[in-house]
């Protein structure tokens, strides 16, 4: 059955593509492809070979180091010691579920709502974002009355059938479920009009209109809040403000999927609703939150959350678990202490600094936008000069989107040992996410390898 | 909304039903109220607060030592020390995804699918046991090309939209899904029939026969295969191949729901289905699998699992991560060192025996069924001598579930330090599913403990 190319799987590994691998990878990824089948995919035409990792960097099994521009689960940089502490020492205690009293889900819930606006004032614990996703269209849809969901036209949301169902990035093969519709994201490199947030609030209400028309009550809107696969949209800062309006107008709820762009990464703010200025309804966190310990949560009004909890049991075993707890209040407590949300919002402001430099001798970088450690860099084809890097108004066209060339350059990127993967529904867009300790001193070696990657291949 | 009281919460504090807790569980618990809200319930009238285990027994607050009858998940015991080192030493080197090439998650595999038949011979992992099902059902439709479930009346198998739906176990407030379908499970204390294999499957024909009435075309049946919240069918061994011939001439996929039985705990074998001499299509697996890392995982013949796979992309960021493959192999590894599950089918036999004794004083213990460490305790009322703890034919009915004893013998059981609760459509149950090193010196423990708590009760 053909599907289109996914973003899921846009960067991966197919044998014969790629410089064999030495005999030892070789023999691995045989066995790997023997016991793990078909649905596992491996990034790059010639895969890497992890073996550690410190803060921002990993090493392969030669040694090789690299520079980790991708991950955002190990947020406070690979194997941190903090982490490493705080869950063997929990391990060595005890670590059960949350059907007994324990300290550490009370310890850490506080500290963790303390990062919220006081109307966000209960918490619930799953092990992946998919679960809180999950969960969260559940409670919007008890609270509301309604089923409608509105995600946005390249959405991400999990792998369960309810989060894969609404997230299209997983492309033609994976069907939307029939209450749910699709709007284009907030990207105002595409869309010339002089107010994004106007417009996307306007599309949102034409969904709404659409469910309406099918005899769906609208449910709420399902929204990462830096639109991560769609393709990197965080601005203007503010943009959200209509939109979050017209759903509550509308009697629906505004569920923030901050699974990506949580924990600082954005740099403005804590989390990436709170730099547009608006409370969401529900909120959804996880990747970063344990640096790799695995664990999610769902947080909202209580009022919101109560509309589930009167009617329905939630109990997941290992969500809120002692030790999940354990190494999230370690990650709350090395952001401050290491204060890398500051980092993040200079670090991110510098290398796009840098990026719009390169932009100037590489004219298929069409776009580069970001805040703080989440930077979109957009590649395209036959680009006009001087539409680099700065919001645009007027009825002019972007250029097309480039998507070989994005894959081309993960691939030289990767071959000079720096990571990272693209996004967007052309998946040309270069998804820059590193773990947060990535400092100045690592632009040059990024933005050098870009460079040099893109002089290579004559663009 | 009037929903019937659940499995899932019909031990659950409720304040003021029980005697005041000392200050600081108090004070602990007001915190834990405010900040995780309605949707968490704690098991007891007087919750139990613990800090710490080690091996079968867990510590509150205070240092109390108590007898855990009911944890799985810590399967080779509480905070067992090769989980801990596993854990640390793969922390302090990596923890990444499956899209880089890495070592554990294969290593890990192979020596898992070595516990399988061979026609198992491909595993995905995810994080939770309802992740695995929900993915499995997924699977099962793609392979099938039908959409029908069928699962027992009292199921439990997790807590995503999909898996929820096929959960009657969470009560009357559960909407179940319009392409489910309910079976009774192979109760042959209630069910007096000759061969309760043979009915069991002429159930799910029934069940078959009615969602072809419905225009649903049947993809498969998705069971325990200890029956757990059911109320915890094991026997007779083999009773599991009538149904399993006739869903496979039907077409339908046998999906064995492992995430409770699996890992020696049932004793005869490693896995709950090899106990009834039959092989599955598709295998969950989870809970004690890392022994508290979250870690699932669906298991299944390349041929079912690529129906999936070839047409849609799957990838679990916290799935088979290093970190949780190294505690799920040290699990492994503990439990052919530490001979867990000879040691769980001897110590069963055991205290089964020891129970059956019990019940001769004690008119209101029904039925005594296990394997292994998996035990059910039936209490009913007003029963007629002679009744108990075997099987039985022909066609007089059994006694009275008496959930309401059975709530009043585990807050019994709590105050004498023995920690378990309760299974079945009625919450009639015990179940006493202890962490697998349990010994025979347990014993006198918790069968003195339940002689002691019926006797106060007059039963």
């Amino acid at each position: 059955m053909p599907t289109r190319s996914t973003i899921m799987d846009a960067n991966s590994y197919r044998s014969g593509l790629g410089d064999p691998l030495d005999p030892e990878d070789e023999a691995l990824l045989e066995r790997r492809e023997r016991v793990l089948g078909g649905a596992y995919r491996l990034f790059y035409r010639r895969p890497v070979h992890l073996v550690s990792g410190s803060g921002q960097y990993v090493f392969d099994a030669q040694g090789t180091k690299y520079l980790d521009v991708y991950n955002n689960v190990p947020s406070i940089g690979h194997a941190h010691p903090a982490v490493t502490r705080a869950v063997t020492e929990q391990l060595r205690r005890i670590n059960t579920h949350t059907r007994y009293l324990g300290d550490e889900i009370v310890d850490y819930t506080e500290e963790l709502l303390a990062t919220f606006p006081a109307e966000i004032d209960t918490a619930m614990y799953m092990c992946t974002g998919s679960e809180a996703n999950d969960l969260a269209v559940r409670v919007a849809q008890e609270y509301s009355g309604g089923t409608g969901i509105i995600v946005t036209r390249e959405a991400y949301h999990g792998t369960s059938y309810l989060t894969s169902g609404m997230s299209p990035a997983l492309g033609s093969g994976q069907p939307i479920l029939p209450f749910v519709r699709l709007v284009d994201p907030p990207d105002r490199y595409r869309v010339r009009t002089p107010d994004i947030g106007e417009w996307f609030a306007g599309q949102v209400q034409a969904a709404i209109d659409d469910l309406a028309t099918s005899g769906v009550t609208f449910a709420g809107v399902l929204a990462d809040s830096i639109f991560s696969s769609d393709g990197v949209f965080p601005d203007p800062v503010g943009m959200l403000r209509p939109v979050v309006d017209l759903v509550h107008r509308n009697g629906g709820i505004w569920i923030a999927d901050e699974v990506q762009p949580g924990f600082g990464r954005t740099g403005d703010s804590f989390w990436g609703f709170a730099r547009h200025g608006i409370v969401p309804d529900l909120v959804t966190i996880g990747k970063p939150m344990a640096n790799g310990i695995p664990a999610s949560g769902l947080l909202g009004r209580a009022e919101v959350m109560t509309a589930f909890s009167d009617k329905l049991p939630y109990f997941n075993t290992f969500g809120g678990n002692p030790v999940a707890m354990a190494a999230a209040r370690a990650v709350l407590h090395v952001l401050q202490v290491e204060n890398l949300q500051e980092h993040a919002l200079l670090v991110g402001d510098s290398l796009r600094e840098e990026l719009r430099g390169l932009a100037q001798v590489h004219p298929c970088i069409g776009d580069i936008r970001g805040a703080g450690q989440f930077t979109g860099l957009e590649l395209v084809e036959e680009p006009s000069a001087g539409e680099v890097g700065q919001a645009k108004s007027g009825l002019s066209e972007a250029p097309d989107p480039d998507g070989t060339l994005a894959l081309d350059v993960i691939e030289g990127l990767r071959d000079r040992h720096v990571l990272t993967s693209v996004a967007g529904h052309s998946s040309n867009v270069l998804k820059l996410r590193p773990p947060l300790p990535f400092a100045e001193g690592d632009i040059d070696w990024l933005v050098g390898a870009i460079d040099e990657t893109l002089t290579e291949l004559g663009k």
